[in-house]
């Protein structure tokens, strides 16, 4: 059974290449770092509710589709 | 249109109360403590992705629903 952190990982990384966006671009919309986004898609950080919240409206996806596992 | 912090307080607190748990037993629980409940309730706090695990998992209902807004 994946984690939440997992399954919010593997959904940012699969929502980002999907929108043709770079880690680079990703974080530059957010305002956050590009290493905090690429760490945060390796599934090493415990990210906040305010930063799901930053990344999900710059990928003009739900926060709640982020964290749900896809089938 | 409300935060995701707001979002996720509001559905907390429905959620726990409809479920006739009060803060003190879902803190315990959790692992929690009471006073760090009470204030995510209040949307005091930016939650990390790890607690909204351990506090979706208490309440026995999925991560991306307490992040959902609720019509």
């Amino acid at each position: 059974m994946l984690s939440l952190v997992e399954i919010f990982s593997q959904n940012l990384k699969t929502v980002r290449k999907n929108a043709g966006i770079s880690q680079e671009e990703l974080a530059s919309i957010c305002g956050l770092h590009r290493t905090y986004i690429g760490a945060v898609e390796r599934g090493e950080r415990n990210i906040s509710i305010k930063n799901i919240e930053k990344i999900s409206a710059a990928l003009n996806v739900k926060a709640s589709f982020l964290l749900e596992e896809q089938k």
